[in-house]
């Protein structure tokens, strides 16, 4: 059986430990599981940053020629080393041919986003490419798919999003309410955890869409909420939002790269995300949606188009009237840039040597052993408010310490520990299977801890 | 005076040519151009492709290791060298500090888009930075644009375009007005050159605006004609559109850093370009807005938002409500990529270096020179579409052939002419100023000849 058999993370860590005959709060510990990672040899396809190359370090004070601990894949995914490699050759492409490169060269410029489609739709589990587009950025697509599936009538004009939804999400809602003139006092539905609860629970988005769902347009919610680290449960959600005959979509930017997907079985509407983060694909990167077959070749809706809604066949016919192309990608508007499809096929390109059940397997243990050793050494100090149950979290645990974390941040800092910290008291956590190592995460614990007690 | 006061490009040719003593249609007299060219030196600042390089040259007939002619630079701009430089420090920058490049480095991530915006808005004749932003490709602007500013009324729901108008405007249009249910057939209004005529005059859109304006919601023209060259006259345009109430949007593709701009004064409600052509900055990359102060800090209309809509200075603050940013910024949506603004920003430094008064000055003579030499040495195989006025045009001139181009544009290729030939017979010659030469102009005409005669 696989790590995924035992029934907690903790029980199969510990399974290893007894095998070894190690102590489980060992640094030895942390070696071994290294030395059992069977994607351990992607992260020599990353570029690690150095802790004297980060402006935050103190480089006198530590050892600047040593590898930072990398906990932001969540907000930034490191550089896949042969971005530059990629980005190279479609920079000499450029300079050395010009108007050619638009059918020459690497990433064509007239085709390029059509190279990342493939490897997309494995990760995202669509039944075939043409439920995937690449293209631009991803608060513009979920505009660009709401204008298209978004449509209030007098009966059924509200959006459920969550309370806590990540900001531009909840932006982009409120203004297309505005755009068909449905106010969002009345039409915007939030959920919320319970009181005194950090969590939205299933079953209370179920029970909302059982009273309003007949009122209900569009369900939007984030796959893997950017704040707590919560998966949400997709397929049932859905589901249950379907059965209204509400439209459903999802913000993926925290659940690509990081969780399983499904969206085509799941039976999604539509779907985007952003490649910057687990993604690895660069600050601003290309980004990309999902729209379901189900609503391939229908027209009933207004839809934005542009000469790349054209097939390809026809595009540069320049016809009167859009040849449009088949399913995702008639939701294209401009061509394409080959300078953010360079460092994004870079990066998914490693994805595709990495097995989604080795990705999977490895996040559940890795994150499974930081959420361990922070219960097992600073339980007095951290509340871990992400799902303790593993198939509901991605690669992140959200902790809430009980003290403000400015000077700790800053002191982690200093020693070229990488972090996400939400003053006063928050922190986020996120080891990725890519290229995160059991030791960075242990080293990660031993020093938090020593430095809340310096600190204390 | 300058070349600009001469009535006419060919006359102020023919006084240099006279006090120089050189014949006008000798190499020596273009060599002799090139030698008074104040912008002659940026010519080093672009990679200039060889033969050898293209995939359309016969490296064995020729000398590939010559520099090709490159009159494309109305599709795509030749890659400014210091494109490079800037992205290599990007995707270092990305590689050493990760997550810390949001503030940090050459174009800190999350402040990247502010940096092309003053040399922006000198090119665009902006009153002010805000007038401008940089963000997404000139589809989804246009189309984030026209939500903002197309709001059809029962009476005022037309728009007017091109009938000619690049297929992707005129997709975007329709789509909008189906966007509003107003049906296209009705609500879309082509000016069309008269019969066998080439070029739209101005007095037929004032009359268009004259009878139809009252209905009419919005007039998008371009401001260079992609097909043709025409470039129009959009003060007279826009003020005309503007007395009837329409507003005024312009598609400067093919006009910026091309012909002079002053959208400001000229009262230009909004207007969207690209960067990848006469702003060389590589196919696919970021693209710009110009939105009038007079419809700043205005809020009837909705608008599209997303986090990047923020004022800059609470935009990390996470709040539930947008504070928005002045003027275009608002328009924004998404964070930026700054490996699209790298080389966005080799290219306008390098239009930072050339006054605009000589830009104009060499654009004139340039496209006169090519007009001239073809009018001599080709009158009876050439018609030219483009206007004979030099302010009616910018840098490009249409040629129409009286036979069919295919062989002729293998043959050209062949010997490392780059030139868009539309089949069967139109070509499109963009000399500019920034990188060409008087001699590249006289060889391809030269060449062009010869190419005919043997062809013929
Ligand atoms: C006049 C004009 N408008 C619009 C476009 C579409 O550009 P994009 O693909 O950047 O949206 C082009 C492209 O060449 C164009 O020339
Ligand atoms: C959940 C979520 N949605 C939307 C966004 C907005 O992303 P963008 O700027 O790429 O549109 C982010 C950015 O971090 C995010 O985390």
């Amino acid at each position: 059986g696989t790590v995924l058999d035992q029934d907690s993370p903790k029980n199969a860590l510990f399974k290893i430990a007894k095998e070894s005959g190690l102590l489980a709060e060992s640094r030895e510990f942390a070696k071994h599981l290294d030395s059992l990672d069977k994607l351990g040899h992607l992260r020599q396809l990353f570029e690690i940053p150095l802790i004297k190359d980060l402006p935050c370090s103190k480089k006198e004070k530590h050892d600047g020629e040593e590898e930072c601990l990398y906990f932001c894949g969540n907000s930034l995914g490191l550089k896949p080393k042969k971005a530059d490699v990629y980005l190279n050759e479609v920079a000499k492409d450029w300079g050395r041919t010009a108007v050619f490169m638009h059918f020459n060269g690497l990433y064509p410029a007239a085709l390029c986003d059509m190279y990342p489609k493939p490897l997309l739709a494995k990760i995202i589990g669509a039944a075939k490419e043409s439920e995937v587009a690449v293209m631009n950025g991803l608060t513009v697509n979920l505009h660009l798919l709401m204008i298209n599936f978004y449509r209030p009538t007098l009966k059924k004009y509200k959006i459920v999003i969550e309370d806590h939804a990540f900001p531009s999400d909840r932006y982009a809602v409120v203004s297309q309410m505005k755009l068909h003139n449905v106010n969002p006092n009345d039409g915007l539905i939030t959920c919320k955890p319970r009181k005194g609860e950090e969590i939205i629970r299933t079953e209370d988005i179920l029970r909302v869409l059982e009273e309003e769902g007949d009122s209900v347009a569009l369900l939007m919610l984030s796959g893997v909420q950017y704040y707590t680290g919560q998966k949400f449960d997709i397929k049932v959600i859905t589901e249950a939002a379907k059965t209204k005959g509400c439209i459903v979509g999802w913000d993926l930017a925290h659940a690509i790269g990081n969780v399983k997907l499904a969206l085509h079985e799941w039976n999604v509407d539509f779907a985007a995300w952003c490649s910057y983060k687990y993604l690895n694909s660069g600050a601003g990167g290309i980004s990309g949606i999902f729209v379901h077959e189900l609503h391939h070749g229908k027209n009933h809706h207004p839809q934005l188009l542009g000469w790349w809604s054209n097939a390809q066949s026809t595009r540069f016919e320049m016809r009167k009237e859009v040849d449009i192309a088949e399913g995702a990608d008639s939701f294209r508007l401009c061509n394409p840039p080959p300078l953010l499809v360079a460092p994004h096929m870079a990066s998914l390109e490693i994805f595709d040597q990495a097995p989604e059940s080795e990705r999977m397997a490895k996040q559940y243990l890795l994150t499974g052993y930081l959420e361990w050793l922070i219960s097992f050494l600073l339980k007095d100090e951290v509340k871990i408010i992400t799902p303790a149950i593993p198939r509901e979290r991605g690669c992140q645990l959200s902790f809430v310490f009980k003290r403000d974390l400015k000077e700790v941040h800053k002191e982690l800092e200093s020693r070229g520990i990488v972090c996400d910290v939400r003053l006063p008291s928050v922190m986020r956590i996120a080891p990725t299977p890519l290229y995160n190592k059991y030791e960075e995460v242990y080293r990660f614990v031993i020093i938090l801890k020593e430095v809340l007690e310096a600190e204390s």
